[in-house]
């Protein structure tokens, strides 16, 4: 019986290093000043000094984007996948008012195809320097057995840092006005009913199915938005409550997390019209109406909580900044979210 | 044609939810004074005043324990690859001189097993709580297509905080000792062979294959060794100029990671013996004793350098520590590792 490298088995030491040095000038070009990566070398390193905070407070999140992964594999098209899953991260940790300091991204699958691999890299250094975060670390993995052929996992973990004053939400009550902003379509939760739909109807990701004025591909894949933008000029102008990234689980499960007790929230699902790829998606589905807003951001991935008094400004400024915005709806005494339409 | 729920896609919210909500009194046991967890919602939320650090800088990285956890499904024991991941991080972030703060957990498979999931979390709250560091977060995704049935992944991702006098290396030079400290078998490198070794000899892991004294599935599955409570312990005592974590691609390619410009190591591979395991493992696979080095640590996956007049006082504060540790080698004039023997 012959000997068994570790080649062999299916993992190519050499071949992973020369595909994870090739990023090392995207990676370098996402540096801040906070970046202290002379020193690094296991870790990466980042200046725990916050100039200007009083009370820092860090917040972390970490997440995925689910099986989005296999329609951008099917599709071809990985890069805006990185774009995802920064952007999410970075949505995640605003709604409590912090600015990215860094990100770390895991990539995963059975065999590594440096190629995906770059473009997936090159969408998470967009973002990152759109957001300011520095990509301070990273992995790679070649788990042969535990992935499926040509399929892989992106994971990213995002720290920021807001002043313990500046946090979200805070002074969410009883009448305050709901405000929801326009997502870019699914951004990154759905896709395990979208992908069984893909499979069921052998659907052409490179063609209109019809309504959608842009291929489904594009309309599926768009990348996640990132609102960070748009909440820095509106934080300048108006005294922000609180805000709800709405993600899996939809408006229902997501709005009551920046809710005190004893507070519930009334949205009228008329103020906005979805995409065009969720009416397309729930019709091709065949979907319940409520369980498409259980599944699907359906539209609406952001939601700004502010003084009734500040609402008209809320949206002009968030109009003024680039967003798509309504008036949704409102708080009052009760709990969890009632659709009134 | 009938309609299509996200429950018929694969993806159960409620029991998602269920199996997450259970585990919320083992991530509160592994609180700190530092977690803000009253503020937080949808990122975990951190204290960023260090007290007594002049100049904080924090150190964060992140990874998967591999195919590991192949090994682990297959012998039906996963709580260990909790503990993997949490001190595979904490030994990450360590040699640069790092205390944890914080660990956040990814854990993705094609249908969420709670059972599973609850043991993974367990490994990780048992070494979370060990190490001090708060689980401030993790994500949960089922993702049907992209894993193999029955298989899951876990990332890591640890942040951790040294003051700028105490990041490792400092000091690292010529003429300094080398020590090697036992490691607890595989931890987390090299598994891709031993799968491919347990399908290919079809080993049972609940035996002891001869020589180990022990059951297969224990020898490789016995979870990562932190070296935190050692290092806690020396660094008291000795003047540690840098640290290595030997994971994969071996003593070869981490060593070189920690020394200067001009300065290489000569190791000699006989001052220590591997653990039974990796001696099996090699001969079973019928390995080249080079390559046995390049994939695993082979019993030795830490590496103290400190000044040769304190070599001695260095192994006797390990050996006090609980720890086992020899004198390997030391660094010269040059590039690389060099073994001599």
């Amino acid at each position: 019986m012959g000997g068994l490298s570790y080649r062999d088995a299916g993992v190519d030491i050499d071949k992973k290093m020369a595909a994870v040095g090739g990023i090392g000038a995207l990676v370098r070009s996402t540096f801040t000043p906070g970046v202290l990566h002379e020193l690094g070398s296991f870790g990466g390193m980042f200046s725990g000094r916050f100039e200007g905070l009083e009370d820092p407070i860090l917040v972390a999140t970490n997440d995925g984007v689910g099986t989005k992964v296999r329609a951008g594999v099917k599709a071809g098209r990985v890069r805006g996948l990185g774009q995802d899953i920064v952007n999410h991260c970075v949505d995640d940790i605003l709604v409590q008012g912090a600015e990215p300091l860094f990100f770390l991204d895991y990539f995963a699958s059975s065999v590594l195809e440096p190629a995906v691999f770059n473009e997936v890299i090159e969408g998470i250094a967009i973002a990152c320097k759109e957001a300011g975060a520095a990509l301070l670390g990273g992995e790679t993995a070649e788990m042969p057995g535990v992935y499926q052929p040509g399929e892989f996992d992106i994971v990213g973990c995002i720290v920021g840092v807001v002043d313990r004053s500046k946090v979200w939400p805070r002074g969410v009550k009883a009448g305050d006005a709901l405000i929801g902003v326009r997502s870019d379509g699914l951004h990154t939760n759905g896709f395990s009913l979208v992908n069984r739909l893909i499979e069921r109807d052998e659907l052409d990701l490179d063609v209109d199915p019809g309504p959608l004025g842009e291929s489904l591909g594009d309309a599926l894949l768009r990348p996640h938005r990132s609102y960070l933008p748009a909440i820095r000029a509106l934080r300048t102008q108006v005294d922000i409550h609180g805000l709800a990234h709405i993600t899996g689980g939809g408006l229902q499960d997501n709005l009551p997390r920046v809710l005190p007790e004893g507070v519930g929230a009334e949205v009228d699902r008329g103020a906005w019209t979805p995409n065009k790829v969720f009416s397309w998606l729930v019709e091709t589905a065949g979907m319940d109406h409520d369980e498409s807003y259980h599944v699907f951001n359906m539209g609406c991935a952001l939601v700004v909580i502010v003084d009734e008094s500040e609402a008209d400004k809320t949206i002009a400024t968030l109009t003024a900044a680039g967003e798509e915005a309504w008036r949704i709806g409102g708080l009052v005494e009760g709990a969890g979210v009632t659709f009134t339409a």
